[in-house]
């Protein structure tokens, strides 16, 4: 999504996205069959997964679980790490 | 292993274990079956991995293959993130 910048680190199991974010980007609602954990390591980010929405700061931590629709938003600029297992090899 | 304290997040498929570790603090060679990928967030950590040792610090990213012996040493304080897939239930 425009305005989300990524480094992906793969395992055979995983793959890690380290994201920088900028200000207001938004995440359009997507979902997939890996399982996502995604921290905030600066900022805030607001992120919708099913119909919950919550704020999430620095050292938050939130599961998206297989299959979930999903959403975000860049509250400020942003540092995020997502987990995905099974790998996402469309990033390899 | 003394010195490590860790929060853990737990999704089906992995598990996030969010360390601090104390300055010198070191963790036997170990192995298990899942896959671990280590991420510094502060600090200076020296991994091996198999016979290969490396400095890692703030921003470096190391994949631990499912079974591979490997241990550590904090050569300061740090923060660490693990992430391991499958889930280590014995930590849920």
């Amino acid at each position: 999504a425009r305005g989300f910048h990524a480094r992906f680190v793969h395992s055979e199991r995983m793959t890690l996205a380290f994201w920088r974010v900028i200000d207001g980007a938004t995440l359009p609602t997507h979902a997939h069959p890996h399982e996502q954990v995604t921290t905030v390591r600066a900022g805030w980010f607001e992120l919708t997964i099913g119909d919950e929405t919550q704020l999430l700061g620095p050292g938050h931590v939130a599961v998206v679980p297989s299959g979930v629709p999903h959403s975000g938003r860049a509250v400020t600029a942003c540092e995020l790490v997502d987990a995905f297992a099974p790998a996402r090899d469309e990033y390899r």
